[in-house]
């Protein structure tokens, strides 16, 4: 079985103040399952340099790929670069070429805000994917990515395909009864199918259902079994409707 | 100047595996703003009591107050207490008046899975304020609110007073500028106001504006002067609208 763990550094004043929602995690969350990929944690930091080294350090060594969101522009405030080459022991290096699509891009309207985006940690490859004009900056098992939720979606949906892993085989069950009622059966199952991902979620002034249950596997087979299983014990009376 | 950090633990596999969007961490980071409170610092954890162990070890003592979002439920995948307790060194006990009060509501109803709910890290208080049917467990400096976003809404909103500081002032100043051609006069504004947070946030496909600044500081004359120095700079031409 193909497994692959992800985590997440999403970096910006604006979101911790309450300025920006931040929709960039909720996406790559989405994305990853759909790739069968484990994302394991999401952290969001402010804009500093220490604070993004210390979460790299944690992070990068305990899962198979990092994404970075944000930070990465032209300004004062922008310092994931050099956070990212803190964490790993690098230097902050000119990539000669970043600098030269960014002279040729700039002509006259270069300045050393413009020269400041061709900087990466040392060692750190350049990957173009798809028709993107822009490179990503990877660097070890790290992805820096842009906070502007359109150029973070263009830049990962663009290499997606590198980080697919076997695919998680999702059921759903709606039912109308409260968790605290349906408890003991779930803790039954999860007894029988010691391996099934069982998540019960609540909810509040639905009129179609009460708790949503989701049973998860890489192996299909076993969540069928495990379905089928739970399915019995609920009984046609609580249960409104399957996926 | 009375200042107050903040950390939020949001913990839950469903929002890792991409079924629920988070919106609790947003509408806390706004919300502690709006009070005064520096949020430091968002996590998102599986249901896991190590996992949720290890963020409350790593972030408790290192703000003035935390807050954790999710697995309070009476489900296998409710976790929270546990991992709270774990990562202060305490003991899960079930909490005297707790357990009397889901005794009264349950009546015939009563079962393990209810008697769960009464469970608290050893030495936690029940915070109960306004017209809360429900208490708030707190322990030490860590507030503990369900996921369900209209339960959170509703408790953090009862006891907000409690975390009140002094406010954060701010100024926005919309340009039609690109961020590599004002950076310089940010760089500027930042070296004769080193205290300021500045923000400088770029969009795509705005009609009115292509770079927000935000400047705040809980010194209102400040970031008056600080508006004032960077206006000048910008000059008219480039500056849209301000707030």
């Amino acid at each position: 079985m193909r497994d692959r763990t992800a985590a997440a550094v999403v970096i910006g004043n604006e979101i911790l103040s309450g300025k920006v929602t931040e929709t960039n995690a909720a996406f790559l969350a989405k994305e990853l399952r759909a790739l069968g990929v484990a994302l394991r944690r999401i952290v969001v930091i402010p804009d500093e340099v220490d604070a993004i080294a210390a979460a790299i350090r944690e992070l990068h060594p305990a899962h198979d790929v990092l994404f970075t969101s944000g930070g990465v522009g032209p300004t004062h405030d922008d310092v994931t670069i050099a956070g990212v080459a803190q964490g790993l022991g690098r230097r902050v290096i000119r990539h000669p070429a970043l600098e030269q699509m960014i002279r040729e891009l700039s002509g006259e309207r270069l300045n050393d805000a413009r020269l400041k985006m061709a900087e990466v940690p040392d060692g750190a490859e350049l990957v173009l994917d798809g028709n993107l004009r822009f490179p990503t900056i990877r660097v070890e098992n790290i992805y820096i990515l842009p906070g502007i939720p359109e150029l973070f979606r263009e830049k990962f949906l663009a290499m997606k395909d590198h980080f697919a892993a076997d695919p998680y085989y999702l059921r759903v069950i709606y039912t109308r009864a409260l968790e605290s009622a349906i408890a003991g059966y779930l803790n039954a199952t999860l007894a029988a199918f010691p391996e099934l991902l069982l998540g019960s979620y609540p909810t509040i002034g639905d009129p179609e259902y009460q708790v949503r249950l989701t049973l998860e596997s890489k192996d299909e087979q076993y969540v069928t079994r495990a379905f089928e299983h739970l399915l019995a014990q609920l009984g046609p009376e609580i249960v409104v409707r399957t996926e």
